[in-house]
């Protein structure tokens, strides 16, 4: 395993689904910030089981526990360590899962690579449940690049092939939410598209040729189970663009250099350039689906048919949200602290 | 600069596209392996120059000579140094590109990190001329994983709007070559999607969550200047389909437990899973064309027309596909080192 | 901070010593190990207050939890999480300590640091006790390094001026006894050297010339607050020898090459030579005693008088002994998993 | 392998003794410095054969080639790679010992290591010649350092047993010259012990637990091939103090706070306390030595009196100096960075 990121802000992150618990260590946050901590709570809200449409049942509550780094309310400057406790863990559930390798998910490989060690039980430390601690240091991250005039906003593109353009305050429009019912009537799921934009960063952040901002923003972004794909401003699109056509002019604006497009979304040669920073992250349909599956038996070497039971996520999209917010949130800070 | 890529293989790059040498440093390739430098040439020349249709019209060699890390023929388990001389170089083609921005390219950001220090001159450091070192690694990366049965491939799947289908032995189709050919009439540049395919690697590498497969080719891969997306197996198209489309049922044959289908990529949870890993990179259109452009004066801070003169590759997806074929080496062999 | 050791298995510290707890993450340790906790509990016990002679009467249990990283008793190749609650502690002793600084303490340098925001209570994360978790570690490493066949064995050199040559099943001899005690009558504190030796490591391990040997068990070691040097072998006194004296002859020993001598230590030219890696620690006076001191305070930026209250080792030597045998256990394995 | 040293500053050698030539690359030196590449030839002469009392006869200039990173004269940002090509290699030399193993070198388990592929001419990488490319990279760390008001300064404390106070400019007394001749005479060789400070390092730099000043100077130290111990302040000798001798007193000076003594040799909890950083390290008596020694066949498993020819240095000491000093910039350079 390696669940550390980052060059200067180091997150670990730990834990098994159904384990006692799970948490993250932050190593390098700046010392002396006092964050809020009603606002991590309603930003980890964000992600929780439940929280959003389309979501798992599962009822649990994701309140943390900070064991160390914080003292008189701030950050003194040592590892920041948050425990989650795991309590509404339906283990029962997921007996069968050892031998049953789940299509799409992690088990598979997961058994070879621990010769047969791993926690089986929803899929363990490749559950989308680690991703709770993930929005803890991301909302620690946030508050900590608010507080220096930089802005993280995510928003959801697409779900299925089903374009997205919500009101104001909501996150999916009548015709997404309708995607992810329909797909929960059959027993299936659905993927989607989400956008970030990280705003206010210095110019030349980044280091060139293999920590460049887009390097490092996919490093922590592919830590996200579900995300597939990754593409920076016009991305896959500017394949179909002449370079006259792709190519951001430079204009001065208030005495200062901006581009008069966001083709590059933010990165020019690995290193930031003053405009906001734009990706878009391809999170694939959840695994976990309820129609029967073609399997395989470990220990029979057969092909089975593989029914998961329990409680599952039609659409993981808008709980994805926040995290690629915070795995944003951490790749920009690292960046920063260069 | 963070030039350097990799946990246990660790591949440095340096130089200048118009100072004395580019080059690099290659510490932790096994020892005792006996490289076919006849075959390194051969891997090169598919980037060199002139090499490719689209390409510039630089002629120069690029012939490498090896510093350290041989003995004998053989790899002796120390750092591997080759360097490239710069010989061709026209420097008086980028005086003035010290203070006008080249649209699309390093020149501002670079400009503003290194407090104008940088060298501009052919875009220095962020020259597409620092992948040719990038190839030697990457060549001698994919000799090693030959001789323990894994093999590299990629193609080219579209130029611009133009999907490519040549015939065997092509790389363009002539549909594809014509796209280019009328890009270069009007002085502009198209781009295209690169796909590559690693066969062979055993079960369980990668190390979730921050330096699995996902993670760690696309940190490698977007070290190649022009590239701004990447996706696994399905990727983007997998966000438009069903959970139980995208799910790739689990087979058993001759004795091997498979997949019948491929959408992961050859990647679950971020640890391979014995089918061939795939990914896909959008490779943009070069900035460097040879129409007029907006740009701005440093000194001046003032919006400037600017005229790149010198030679441009109209497109430089053919002489990228053997630089992605090399970072995927690159990154297979630092994953198959774990 | 940086409170991350390793390369293949990462070692985490965290806490405060008068936090809500201490612990640890270990990323990267083998999975499908069965730890006997007994063990580790009967190891960590070696290190807790009161257990050793000098030691300091803080009566805390180091009971910890383990949160994650194990199922069904085995290690499942996740990280390995233990929490160690602080239940003991007397934060009123501190309180002056947040301005008056202490001599030979981390409270100065961590005042500037963190602006201020440090926990200065009983040198929060720089005190002796983060040293707890670091035996956690310790303990699991060793297990894991017997079971193929290496074992860790540490001993007190001296105490003081006063050599050490304890009867077996002693760590001290009645004369460093005598040493600690006259010791703590002043309240005053000795210090010592602790030697420890690594045996069975294959030939070839360490990666010359930045992770070698040397340099590997050096960082860890002085990880430990009170060790201001490090040797190995010879070490120092080599200085004084000549070369025919200090070099070690190669020998044939029932059909495996050996020295006939070790002032090598076990490592030439960084690399494991297959002789016991024998290394010396100095481990200073601890620094928190009883008689009155010479301090500042920031506040007033002027010279005070500081005695501190509160429970003191006079020697933390032979509580050290099983920290420095942890410590060489975690580079050992870190050593043998590369 | 791993050649590369640092966090922010990255130092990586490479080169073989009797390979085509050795060097370094450093990655992420400060941009936009003017090097005076004249007083960086001066720094690597003290390092140069036949530049010092008791040195090899082997008269190779150490010529260096900057290959990249310097553009009109100043650091351009990207990584700096000089070059040093070998000329005067008498690989005759060194013929036998592909199958000799020599006492106190790398070469036995370098051998294992390799499978018998590494460059056993002179030592190959484990050459004390590997330490003129990281002499170049310390004249440049010292240099920047100085710019920034950081003084290094290395002295000889002792040869073999003889304590070293020689006149000023001298290096050596005529004493401790003596000590050289005496073991040259007798074709055999002596160490000495190396100090060396660190002046003018703002407070609170260092990252306690792991990446601490100790941790990260010994890691440096270590990577030159003859040193066997390194310790800080009062050291070893520490541990014969009691804790209020050895304690350093807070004072107020000039409105500066200092300490009255430097026993914590400017470390105090692995963070630089103000006062200078004081190291010393052992250096063991070259093993290079023209007495017979008791050798082993590798290839007939016996043992076998070996007699190395060629021009040895009866002591290393005078030429280690300059590399001491330059792995202490290389270091304080790199923690200046964080």
């Amino acid at each position: 395993m390696s669940s550390t990121y980052g060059k200067n802000l180091k997150v670990t992150l730990f834990g098994e689904s159904h384990g006692p618990a799970i948490g993250c260590v932050l190593d390098g946050f700046p010392a002396n910030f006092t964050p809020d901590l009603e606002k991590v709570k309603a930003f980890m809200a964000r992600r929780a089981p439940g929280s959003q449409p389309g979501s798992t049942q599962r009822c649990e509550s994701d309140a943390f526990e900070i064991l160390s780094g914080l003292f008189n309310e701030k950050t003194c400057g040592t590892p920041i360590t948050a425990v989650i406790k795991n309590s509404d863990a339906h283990s029962k559930d997921y007996s069968k899962l050892s031998d049953l390798m789940r299509p799409g998910h992690a088990d598979y490989p997961m058994n070879v690579k621990t010769e047969g060690a791993n926690d089986y039980r929803g899929g363990g430390h490749s559950s989308g449940r680690i991703m709770a601690p993930a929005c803890f240091a991301g909302a620690l991250a946030i508050q900590y690049l608010e507080s220096k005039g930089i802005k993280i906003k995510g928003r959801i593109v697409s779900i299925g092939a089903q374009k997205n353009e919500p009101n104001a305050n909501d996150i999916l429009s009548p015709e997404a939410k309708a995607v992810i019912e329909a797909a929960r009537a059959e027993g299936d799921s659905v993927g989607g598209v989400i956008e970030c934009e990280i705003m206010g960063l210095p110019v030349g952040l980044g280091e060139p040729i293999f920590e460049g901002v887009e390097n490092r923003i996919a490093q922590a972004v592919f830590g996200i189970p579900a995300v597939k794909g990754i593409e920076f401003g016009s991305g896959f699109s500017s394949t179909t663009l002449k370079g006259s056509e792709n190519n951001d002019a430079f204009t001065v604006k208030d005495g200062k250099i901006e581009t008069a497009t966001n083709n590059h979304g933010g990165s020019l040669g690995g290193m930031t350039s003053g405009m906001p920073i734009v990706f878009r992250a391809a999170v694939k349909p959840t695994p976990s689906i309820s129609k029967p599956q073609k399997s395989v038996s470990l220990s029979k070497q057969t092909e089975e048919e593989l029914v998961i039971e329990g409680r599952h996520d039609a659409c993981i999209v808008p709980r994805a949200l926040p995290v690629v917010e915070a795995m944003a949130a951490i790749a920009a800070l690292d960046l920063l602290l260069d």
